[in-house]
């Protein structure tokens, strides 16, 4: 039974009903976020946070496995820094904040609050890149960078995020399209190995590449209603930025080259997929490998002998290999079973009076909600194939969302039909040209080019739009 | 012998010539650090901001294992927001760099870079406690702050620094009393043995706190040269914020009561520290903790059969226990040995044809440069305690000169004088009034207190300046 004091788990709306609500809902449900007076800039609370450490830690171990290394840079960007390469200002110029005053005075040079940071990291390059010696360069850096957003919610979109940003320097062209595409790599990789989120792989068209690079490759996963999230990007700048910034080295063969050059970055929006590819209407559901808790234990009868003391033997062993939580509170267990499935805690463990004369225990997978009673005797093992279930079935349900939410369209009508009444992917052929990507985005009211995968299925000849010959099969969407 | 294409290790200022200029030397020799275009602001590179990790590592598990939570507040602040409390805002007003443009146009409220997160967090606070049972609230953010600065120095005073600030609410005085303590306790811990630096502890005069604190207890390691370093801070609130912010929670005893509050920083000043507590002429010593490359292999002779396998045989065996790294380049083995002595490395082990037939190596201690052979039996454990050596002998180095640098003044004259001819700690007695430190700190040009220690001698009966009865003893000195 409730207790007086005790606090309700309150009802989130329903995902079928409002999805944009239940997003809301469950930020603020599941204590990730708080909403602070900065327009624009959210508070990550500890719950929130926790998530972030744990997809940083794999994120960096990736990273440093493959030789890069940490750096920190300035977060202010002379604005006459920021306009030596010409398409990347003309890209971030409308979102930046920019510092006026410093120290009571107004500054000389405006500084610009980096929206990202490769002109820092080139002029830096400037300074310590001499010879061949000294490439490659494999930088990376956690850092927070500001866009100014008009409209915004809470890891999608906010003025102010958190990020890893890569910047790389190499000696050839070949060298750095390898880069571009090995850190696409490991974003996918991580999408499905910790987030468990499979995900479309591919190119971006010239409309929708970065600021100033020559290509832009990216991770799209499909959220659970379909719209897609750009869950990470890899650009290859050839040697762009490296002319702007006048950074040359000697090369093998004693001539003066420009070093080519990548930037690669995942953010804090890779918490809103988390959130919007795997949740339901009880609220979160983590992903094992960054979820701040990974098994919760709630005694049930804990006021009777043996109960408590059990369950912290439980919670003992099993904190050598997982992250546990006993929850020995005197809230009811329903409270608590609401409580931790709204915080989405990948697996459940009930332990009584009963089950401890079975030498069993209870195990309840978030996703299934389906108990299974396992012995006592090497529960390690039988939790860590029960997480490891969790994971699999977390990642099998979103494939099939996704299969289940990815249309073909060969005519223009049947494009516009699909973007009308279905909410997901649609693949098409296209023109290459970015006249038809800007017609199909109006007349949909949104749906815009993805990607061109790596590798493309020949639906049809001719460009869904225009009917002139088709150059590659895209995947369109709508997005966040 | 150099080979043609080889860098050369470059000679440093002597820190007995020229102690600021091989401070700047040292920080880029060492790859430290890189000037950027940024005024006041600083390029952490690679092998720096792996200090910098090592750092946060340690104290962030020192802070979990008290409870702690992380979060992340944004990096901005409302102007009205930073004026809610009086001297907070007083004091830092001054400083502050100020976003008045946004995406466009003209903040309606102009933004500060935040240069210190107390308002944040009380702002964020009165959302989320409620009852006594929400307290205490215990929360850290790893972040990066700004505070303009006319005159600048890598890592001991740069616009842009990154830094740790710990934020708590507590139901008691008493009980963030003792947070305050506790943390200040952590942070002389962290010091001692992360660091191996010794430092006084206690607490700042009126003039001297923390705009906003009650109290502010500091811990103030001496550098090489006897002059202070402020290490880090700790200060207790009362309820001067809560009220301010009109944060309340319901007592055990049904009313409403305003919670006690305290805030705790460590930065990259830190690094600062380290390089002015343990260098030397040769370079950077870095005490092995923090150390990046804690052991460094330098084959001897390494065209020789063998030579190359065994370094790198010993480099899997003592990887699993220390960060390692074998310099097998074809640098001169004389290069090599002055550029890890240049990166402070604690410990250098060399192997070549003889030793292998002994089946020892050699180990050479960064502080000593004596050199020891030991058996490869057992190398493990002979790393360990040459390592364990290499603090010990840090440590114990810089109490001493702490000790030999830290003089006593019972008169006015004699103040003067040693604040004259020596470089050190003063310790002396002082009536507790503001005038008094004014006149000292004009009279010598820069001493200042550096704390009440909490443990005072008894010089005299009298104030070193005025001569009216004296309220407490106090430590003196120059500082960073």
């Amino acid at each position: 039974m409730a207790k007086n004091n005790e606090k309700m788990v309150e009802q989130i709306t329903s995902m079928e009903v409002d999805f944009a609500q239940w997003y809301t809902d469950v930020v603020k449900k599941a204590e990730l976020v708080d909403y602070s007076g900065v327009k624009g800039c959210m508070v990550i609370r500890p719950y929130g946070y926790a998530i972030w450490e744990n997809i940083q830690k794999d994120l960096d171990r990736r990273f440093k496995e493959l030789g890069h290394e940490n750096v920190y840079m300035p977060m202010f960007i002379p604005e006459s820094l920021l306009q030596k390469e010409k398409d990347h200002v003309e890209g971030f110029a409308p979102e930046c904040a920019i510092v006026t005053i410093g120290g009571g005075n107004t500054l000389s040079e405006r500084l610009i609050v980096r929206p990202t940071s490769e002109t820092l990291f080139c002029e830096h390059y400037r300074n310590i890149i001499q010879s061949y010696r000294d490439l490659p360069k494999l930088y990376n850096q956690w850092c927070n960078v500001v866009r100014w957003e008009k409209t915004t919610r809470p890891f999608l979109r906010t003025s102010e995020f958190l990020w890893q940003e890569g910047h790389t320097m190499h000696e050839t062209e070949e060298e750095a399209r390898e880069e571009t595409q090995r850190m696409l790599k490991v974003y996918e990789d991580f999408y499905a190995e910790a987030l468990a989120i499979p995900a479309y792989t591919g190119k971006k068209t010239e409309k929708e590449k970065f600021a100033g690079a020559e290509e832009t490759y990216t991770i799209e996963p499909m959220m659970h209603n379909g719209v897609a999230l750009q869950g990470g990007t890899s650009h290859y700048f050839g040697d762009g930025f490296a002319r702007a910034f006048d950074i040359t080295y000697t090369a093998r063969d004693n001539t003066q080259k420009y070093p080519h050059q990548t930037s690669w970055g995942v953010s804090t929006r890779s918490i809103g997929a988390i959130i919007m590819t795997h949740g339901d209407d009880n609220g979160l559901i983590l992903p094992p490998a960054v979820a701040p808790i990974q098994v919760v234990i709630i005694p049930v009868a804990q006021h009777k002998e043996g109960v408590l003391e059990k369950a912290n033997e439980l919670k003992n062993e099993l904190a050598k290999s997982f992250r546990v939580k006993l929850d020995d509170s005197d809230n009811s267990t329903g409270w608590k079973f609401s409580q931790y499935e709204m915080k989405g805690v990948p697996l459940r463990l009930e332990i009584g009076p009963r089950d401890i004369e079975n030498n069993s225990c209870v195990l309840v997978s978030r996703v299934t909600r389906e108990k299974t009673f396992v012995s006592l005797d090497n529960l390690t093992e039988a939790v860590k194939e029960a997480l490891k279930q969790v994971h699999d079935e977390l990642y099998n349900r979103a494939l099939e969302n996704r299969k289940n939410r990815t249309y073909t369209a060969t005519s223009h009508e049947e494009f516009l039909q699909i973007a009308k009444e279905k909410s997901g992917y649609i693949k098409a052929m296209w023109c290459g040209e970015t006249a038809c990507e800007e017609q199909l985005k109006d007349e949909t009211g949104g749906v815009k080019s993805r990607c061109i995968p790596f590798v493309e299925d020949h639906l049809s000849d001719v460009c869904v739009c225009c009917g002139k010959p088709a150059k590659h099969m895209v995947i369109w969407g709508r997005q966040y």
